[in-house]
């Protein structure tokens, strides 16, 4: 994009953590207003969630799962009964004491609360127990299995250094439960959500990931396994997208969910949850965006296509009549199975002010129309994923390329992520000393650093030194690649497992 | 629908409200659980909820107005700013206090708040009060008006006597909120806004309703004009739908939404809101439901046709082979502008229990097909809608009669509740005496009332009086047709506009 006069400040080399505030604030993704630590999802953000949504409860449904909705409010005293559960959580939770806001006698014009509640009540962080006990009440018999619910929900857990979208108090997710009679089908439900994920995460949001098993400290606590998806953002750190957890019989223990077999024997089922969330917009965000501002692939893009007419003199009003024509036979196209999402940008304001706000909310295609353009049957496109300048295309020949152009574009930013991904995972660091060298990176240095994949002995006097790095083990990963006699990368021990290390979001 | 050998107990008749409950819950629409007042909203009510969701959500998008999302919580002094708006409201209200669950000292194994925090949030009751203060930010001159957005989410108002889906803590909803530069335009929204709420209960919900203005003692606290749809349920008692407010700029001078207008003047903008919630689940089972169940209009209905095989002897196996390619065929048929949601119920379990399941919730068709069906090139179709026996129809036909069938079963719901509201609304009602009379009926009499149209003074002695009779004015409807010289039904006094009085949920 040659517009290059306009931008967000600072840059990604600058300062990566502002920079990523910037593109959020001046793309109109998000904001963190009103209470602290709780974010306003604006209208772009909420659309590109809202498409996010629509394409993932697709392949939910598909799974043979059916959304259902459980309440805000946990009794405080499900959380005693699964202390193990509880034990992992950070235990910041929204505590509900009072169910009544009354004038305050003491200061006029002052409200306070009232009613005092018999039991404090949570605020979801998570909705397990709940479901849990709903399980156990809906499930007698092999006949009921399996049950698979997803909800899509606000949730809570209180954060003491809020980031927008990355670390926010309240926030939105999908989170997947599901019963089976045997271990052997909850484990495919957990592996086949992983597959839907990572699916997602690269083909809808062009976000290559790295799928693994995480190992046992970053585990979701009182699971048996957990599967994540890990992509890399721009300055070379982790972010964890998404994560599937086979959870054995623990879960079904606590809340008692039990089945007669065709036996008529009963028995405990094996439960599995998945989720993703509103996280996954800071993931875009971070792997796309530019020091223009947001960039957005096409799939995951509210506004594929805006024109911006640029109505001069006495053909002010046949720029204006074309550009909706235009939209309208655009919009008549098919990318991704459904009409192109196009608009021409019809607003009283000036054209430089419209190109600039499409650009920095990264639409993938701005077509501009003035006068001139007109009369020699042309429209000037420019490519959000390039720096090129904008191109004069044919007026005729546009609608017919526009769906191989937006798969183009769609493509290139996959492909620009996948080398990131790829250039930035070390496989070549042999010892302890070449580890700390390769993490001794400049922090606001956004071009150093990425994943280092390398063998690990699993053994437990690790977790301090990688604690000490400021790195953690983001996953044992899928295509383990281990040589017989590995090494540990950081004891110099017998390795167990091939290991993604790596600083994380 | 002829197997009146099962059925919800109690009927319509015997008790009203109980049936309500047991269609509710035998139809796996909803649940009370876990904490008072709160529900469940189980699969297949859920999947009721998001038909409803989908058909508004495109309609609320149409008119121009855009989703987003906003916290969960609202400090305590937002509601102090507004004393007005909370004069008015319930204050009955989810209070967070603390943000932090600890290990009780004093008691081993349980737990306590922790975390006192400086300022109680409130969990939101509805969201005016924070989406005004981010229209005050966003909104700067006249070309960021309109400025329309819209939420779905879940609200908090602390109910001392839930009913599952009626009056429950938690509920789900849709919010609008919408921000003009004149009265015209905003009042315009206001009526538009109702106007698609009316189709919708008309034309999906196949659920009539009066469509008018709420009295001074009805609106909402703060409004220049509520709208409301008001729908007859099978009591004979008024629901209320859906409202649309006109709020005048009593809320944009308390959150300070200001805007420069062409001439360079700062002013207030006008706003809206609009909304419908979970409640409409409710009205739908009050509406439609008999004294077997569950009865849904098709386009409301998550599955529309269901195809129960009766898999007996040596053809078991082509029978479930061809009620799944009876499933195929009918599912490539549209209606409503979509394919036909249709299945196979290929399930382990007896063929009268499969068709008591689909019955009790409410599926419009029910096709069996046994061996002799096959043989014969029939199927027996059961219509929900109809008390006739199963009727025997040629197998080759019954794909292309789909479509009309499924119409037909929607009209057939919207006739019967239409006939329901115009005759049970009485209108030659003269004086109190009368009125006292017409609504001195025996409670659990569910045959007993309705609407009442008359004349009013909307003199305030009025309110008292209504208040006795546990009537209250449901709205002033918009088709007035008040003679000259009339005369108010309760106070003999020069009446000012007809009013629709009943008793409502």
């Amino acid at each position: 994009m040659s517009s290059k006069n306009k931008g967000v400040s600072p840059s990604r080399q600058e300062d990566f953590p502002a920079w990523f505030q910037a593109v959020v604030r001046e793309g109109e993704v998000a904001e963190l207003a009103h209470v602290r630590g709780c974010m306003v999802i604006r209208p772009w953000g909420y659309a590109i969630w809202e498409l996010m949504q629509a394409e993932l409860d697709r392949q939910i449904k598909k799974s043979g799962a059916s959304n259902a909705y459980f309440p805000l409010f946990i009794p405080l005293s499900y959380f005693e009964e699964e202390a193990e559960h509880v034990e992992g959580f950070a235990k910041e939770m929204a505590v509900v004491t009072h169910h009544r806001l009354e004038a305050d006698a003491d200061q006029p014009g002052k409200l306070k609360p009232g009613g005092k509640l018999a039991e404090p009540l949570i605020v979801r962080p998570t909705t397990e127990t709940i479901i849990g006990k709903s399980f156990a009440k809906w499930i007698n018999s092999y006949r009921d299995l399996p049950l698979m619910v997803n909800q899509w929900a606000n949730v809570v857990r209180w954060e003491m250094r809020p980031r927008v979208l990355l670390r926010t108090t309240e926030f939105l997710w999908q989170e997947g439960h599901t019963a089976f009679a045997t271990e052997e089908e909850a484990r495919a439900n957990t592996e086949q959500m992983l597959e839907v994920y990572r699916e997602f995460a690269e083909s809808f949001l062009a976000m290559p990931v790295v799928t693994g098993e995480k190992s046992a400290d970053e585990r979701f606590p009182g699971a048996v396994t957990t599967l994540s998806i890990e992509a890399m953002m721009q300055d070379g750190k982790a972010l964890q997208a998404g994560t599937s957890h086979y959870l054995g019989q623990s879960f079904a223990q606590a809340a008692e969910i039990t089945f007669l077999d065709r036996e008529g024997e009963r028995e405990l089922v094996h439960t599995a949850s998945w989720g993703v969330s509103t996280r996954l917009l800071g993931a875009l965000v971070m792997s796309h965006s530019d020091d223009v501002g947001l960039r957005l692939p096409p799939r995951v893009a509210p506004q594929q296509v805006v024109i911006v007419p640029i109505p001069r003199g006495d053909e002010g009003p046949a720029v204006l009549e074309a550009a909706e024509a235009l939209a309208r036979e655009i919009g008549a196209a098919a990318f991704d199975g459904t009409p192109v999402r196009v608009s021409a940008d019809l607003r009283d304001r000036e054209p430089p002010d419209k190109r600039w706000e499409w650009t920095r909310k990264g639409v993938p295609l701005i077509l501009e129309l003035g006068p001139r353009d007109l009369r020699d049957g042309v429209v000037a496109l420019r490519r959000r994923d390039s720096d090129e300048r904008p191109e004069s295309v044919e007026r005729s020949a546009i609608v017919d390329s526009m769906p191989s152009l937006l798969a183009e574009i769609q493509d290139s930013y996959h492909r620009v992520a996948a080398e990131r991904l790829s250039s930035r995972t070390q496989r070549q660091v042999a010892d302890l000393d070449e580890f700390r060298e390769w993490f001794d990176t400049d922090p606001s240095d956004a071009s150093a650093g990425g994943f280092l994949r390398a063998p690990w002995s699993e053994a437990p006097e690790t977790a301090g030194l990688l604690e000490d790095l400021k790195v953690s083990v983001r996953c044992l990963p899928s295509d383990q690649d281990l040589p017989p006699d590995s090494r540990c990368v950081l004891t110099g021990k017998p390795a167990v497992v091939e290991a993604v290390f790596a600083r994380a979001y």
